[in-house]
């Protein structure tokens, strides 16, 4: 039922933060190097053409014994719901993938300056889309008040 | 540079289209089925307070020789621009990573009824996070005229 899936890293963060912190993320900036041992600079072509990427992450400073499979209290605030896994967004997660949307700046060939990417520095790069307005969230999006309140101050 | 990374799927797409088509995806439901050899039912709790889902799968039908790793016209249509791989979301990607928000309509435990999801029958999955508003684009989302003719018809 759960085959083994590998992976190869496509570039690194390099530069913003050196530690992972909760809060003000979009003030950083950094930049996505992209592996010139796998890519050609055409590998970007028209990335400029877009504000805004969806980078995929691994998050590789993560131990196993920090996932968690069940339910936790969203960095452990007992005063919000104990919330499952795949119900919140924290790093300690299966896999340890993060997905995150940040504003790009310039696509330089396979160096992508970004800003307000929650990810730090040396971290894995798993994969880079562009941000179509096609796949954002098709009808109304509800949410609890936890995950808004955790939110408030994250940018 | 680019090391390894070994990932397990945390569960499969079960029901929906069984071929790869491109368009009116909105109209396909299927349940995400985790799997229980992994996870407890409360790895799910509190998902359904959230209307949408962000579903982190694998192309694993994709053969080594379809994945480009540079440029190409988007759908093979010669009248849009050569756009970069990173710079489109088309499934012949390096690693394979799909990532797409879909509305979740039940969360029973390990398995998540959801529609709008562009992945067929059996297709292992990565992750799954909630759609939280404030994961969603700061600031205007520019793009290209062919990403918005692309989506035309695509939900």
């Amino acid at each position: 039922m759960s085959e083994t899936i590998r992976l190869r890293a496509i570039g690194h963060v390099r530069g913003g933060r050196k530690e992972p912190i909760d809060d003000d993320w979009d003030a950083v900036g950094c930049t996505i190097a992209l592996d010139p041992a796998q890519f050609q600079p055409e590998a970007t072509a028209s990335l400029g053409d877009f504000s805004h990427i969806e980078v995929v992450f691994h998050f590789d400073q993560v131990a196993d014994e920090e996932i968690n499979r069940g339910a936790r209290h969203p960095r452990g605030r007992t005063d919000w719901p104990l919330v499952g896994i795949f119900a919140q967004r924290g790093k300690g997660r299966p896999n340890r993938i993060g997905v995150t949307v940040c504003r790009l700046l310039s696509a330089d060939g396979l160096n992508l300056k970004v800003k307000g990417l929650d990810a730090i520095d040396g971290t894995p790069v798993l994969d880079v889309k562009p941000v179509m307005t096609g796949f954002l969230p098709r009808g109304e999006v509800r949410e609890p008040a936890w995950s808004k309140e955790l939110m408030d101050r994250y940018w």
